[in-house]
């Protein structure tokens, strides 16, 4: 297996999915060490940088690629296995911006209100542990609490010749903000152009179901995925595969279309794998469907479709890609940035 | 403690909060072992019954209450602690109803397309197991699933002069139909009206989260609880608590409005609990917050916000009275009906 | 035609559809002579009195009525034709109301953010010109409008034993906000109990498309109406009909929902009239529908689909009632109070 | 004044705002006789092509553009005044597309339904009487309908690097489908890029107030604009001005975020305008907008929020450059194709 390490400069950094030229060309099945910048392209550092001072709004949620996939043509299924995700940095930030977030007016949707006080929270991240420290700005209250690494951004090029802002997931993947999004997952993408044109970014170190006020504790974070293709089947919507469970993410607005994407997507899937008819998989859907709301905080908003494979018989999604990724990925031994 | 039988007649179900005689005066800290009617009003008992020839859509969910809690007052809290469920029949029943559910077009957000099939799913219930039996309709697919019994409707009479149907959940409680009201919840609910006018019905012997197809496998249910009262302190919104989460539920339509009503509780609940201001809540539960879906097929959904008490220090919600139930549960001994 | 007037002391006030005791009980074809009192409740009498300090948050939106129609049925279509409408004082007032109104949170949909100032202005209205005059409060800016008196609420008692506040619209009629319910207009309303239990309040001297801040030039108002009954061919949404248009008005949230209703109802009624399939409808609809927004402020947005009937064939809708009612009305000769 | 002609050929047609090089580079004050192709592409050429079989879907929507104008830079407002809109073939069409339009559902919004039926309606154009003849196709019904002339879509390039579908409307403008686009309207889009990249398309013959079912009567259109450009003072979402009201076009979904950031945007205009503050423009605007909806079928709804000139006090928007406009138009004497 191809193993190519690939750590960013600053001007290599991709703030859309399409139009940015390729950093490199891989083989299907290549493993790939990363090393992403997070959301705020680095501009915060203490809680002094607050975000109308210290961000670019223009160069928000940098992603590093995309990496062109040989033989990757539309309609085709794109497989990232998620290998590692490791904390890159000794403390991650979560800021509160103005007029962004769950809980505030939204220039999207605006009132007349002012917008909440700026913050920025500094939590401290402990290698050893594996926690994060919370230290409240306005209360006496600290905590420490485990860390989640998980990436807030994976995607591919759009179709109709569309370039997006990484700020904006979709169809093609992108800013979906899901703590799903962990090691042990292998995201499948529906390859939109030539190449597909894969990147991925946004690492949080930790982040609840909904990323309510906007920012999770972001962080620089080392990646290993293995990255592989399958001819043809491109899913509607993203999937994700791990362990124990098969997950479809609808993104759009307001909250219940995205449900609803992730829903049909999932019925499909169950369709796919089990011959079950739309009707018998929408009843079955009904009953065992887990529902871990991923963002309301984008443009789009993200809703997890999820069920336990447990609860189920075998079956092999994509040719059993996952578990051929999992293998790979133990033979890779262990993992040091 | 008091500890009260009440099972009703078809004549005295309710079909709504507010309006209805209450069935009987209970004191506070009252032990109540109920039957509940299924949601179909008992009227559906095989696969040959559909919607349209075996429903009566005026008398559909039918509660049993509502009950009388002496010296409760509007701004009081009611505390409703489910002591055990258990499924009343050895078979429940997901139907497909025509334009209702949450892939279909509905009357309130009407579409020209015709209607999906109508179609009843009966599931076996193997008390033994405590599994459900589930077989497709139309493909060739059999199943047994874990029961988790819940119910899909817990409330208290509205304010305003209100009468409202038991199908529509919103800040009384009602039909919220959320996988967490199961057995070992105590249900928070702010009491509108004297006597707070409390009744429960809608027995899920499982339910997936969203309940997609608008009907969980809905059976007769026997329940015990347990309810009591706090003097003041009436939560805007639903809130529940276990031995390990807290949670808030909001609903409302769109979904994110729902979510927001939710999240907004919790935020409050947190600063209750542990004297954060509110931007340190919103903070901390940015990267906390579980939110599991609960129905997106009534004319409200419903969306839990969900903290794991197990990330925060010890602190006692409504001066510790989850816990004080948990033990007068215990000291009920064996529940048997 | 019987002719009779009614107006209410403070105590006959209702604050619900459904409910309350009829105060009359009158004939199909009665002339009503009303007078209505403001959403307020008459509290609100200077730029001094703000709503948290002068309204009563439990009797906003008083209503006239209920009256009770002898023979009206179940499925029956209530014709209610706004003979005139004349303010009943010499000024009205609009409030900003902390979290009410369309450029603010709302308690359905909470942000952190704090409330605007609340501010009530008091508009003159002169009965000779017509006009309504504004006075900026924090702007050196007057104007005189034309007034443009409406009433924001016409409904009838709910189905499924509901008892509903005046303050929320839906299928019933009640609170629409819609500037369409002018002298002149003949509303068609759906019977859902015996009797039908019609009321009306909510005067607005005049009113834009939205309602944005949530209140319109709310005033007292003299009310001449004739009520009449169809038998059968209840609409599933109110209609309205004008010397020049037909209207349908959806109520629900997201807006688009509200939409919806109105569209899929007004498509029914093309067929009606035309007999014209439904997919027929929804093209020609196309073309020449008019959306005025009616609130998008209550708890239930409203939406009015408009069709002029000027661009279509001669029809009759309801058997010819509007014209049969223009008559009536012209025959009352000149309306003074 | 310059006046130029350009009639692209089908090489030279855009699908996007942005991504496009420039077909032409202007000076700002030129006039443009153009001709745009309709939505379908030139694909749709009688009742018996219908979508699935007709259109490219990689292709629709096909604008007339991009020019770049000379001096523009983002933040600046471009002014774009449509002198003429004469349709430009005999006949136009609208179509039933499956699963698109505003009463099915939709990709972004599924359900398990079918689609509705596809239907192609062939309209002829009589420029003599400006009528269109509209004939149902599954009943005996024929009628003659004003033509109404409009463009669908007018737009610039997005910011932060983005390339966007023509079919989908945001702040950038693009595909809006409001009926008040019409000649002697003058359209301010903000500049986001350098050369501001204008372009439009998406010519209607007629189209009601919502699109219902998704596309207008769409047929090739002959058009006459001026372009010029106001140094800075770009508008956060696209204004219209025309001889009688100022309107703000907000897109986005649900359709309510499309209202509020209309009539925020609207607040603004009247404070540059009259000096309000923000509190008296809100409560003005409360009593005299008018709000038609512009489309409820594309990815983002519009809504328009509109006043009327004649309400209020003269005065000049964007430095009178709307009647300059108008004065420079009927310099160009009679318009003929």
């Amino acid at each position: 297996m191809d193993h190519v390490t690939f750590v960013p400069t600053v001007d290599q950094l991709a703030y859309t999915f399409g139009g940015a030229a390729p950093v490199m060309r891989i083989k299907p099945g290549t493993a790939l060490t990363l090393w992403t910048e997070d959301a705020y392209g680095g501009r915060i550092t203490s809680a002094a940088d607050v975000a109308t001072t210290a961000l670019d709004t223009e160069d928000l949620n940098p992603q590093t690629g995309p990496f062109w996939i040989e033989g990757a043509q539309p309609g085709d299924t794109l497989a990232v296995h998620l290998v590692d995700l490791t904390p890159a940095r000794t403390w991650g930030a979560s800021t509160l911006i103005p007029f962004f977030g769950g809980l505030t007016s939204v220039p999207a949707s605006p009132t007349l209100q002012d917008p909440l006080p700026e913050r920025t929270y500094v939590y401290d991240y402990d290698a050893g542990t594996e926690t994060l420290g919370f230290s409240a700005l306005a209360s006496d209250f600290q905590l420490r609490l485990p860390s989640n690494p998980m990436l807030g951004t994976v995607g591919v090029a759009p179709a109709r010749r569309e370039v997006r802002t990484s700020l904006v997931p979709d169809y093609f993947g992108g800013n979906m903000d899901s703590p799903e999004m962990a090691a042990g997952a292998t995201c499948y993408l529906r390859v939109n152009v030539d190449g597909a044109l894969f990147s991925l970014g946004d690492g949080h170190y930790r982040q609840g179901e909904g990323e309510s006020c906007g920012t999770a504790v972001e962080g620089a974070m080392h990646v290993t995925a293995i990255v592989d293709l399958v001819k043809g089947g491109g899913p509607a919507w993203p999937r994700i595969e791990n362990d124990t469970h098969l997950m479809c993410i609808g993104s759009g607005r307001p909250l219940e279309e995205a449900w609803r994407a992730g829903q049909v997507e999932m019925i499909g899937w169950l369709g796919e794998l089990y011959g079950l008819d739309r009707l018998d998989a929408y009843q079955l859907l009904t009953q065992i469907s887990e529902v871990p709301i991923a963002n309301v905080v984008d443009t789009n908003y993200s809703a997890v479709t999820k069920v336990d494979k447990r609860l189920l018989p075998n079956a092999s999604a994509f040719g059993g890609i996952h578990d051929e990724m999992r293998r790979a990925a133990r033979s890779l031994g262990s993992i040091s940035y």
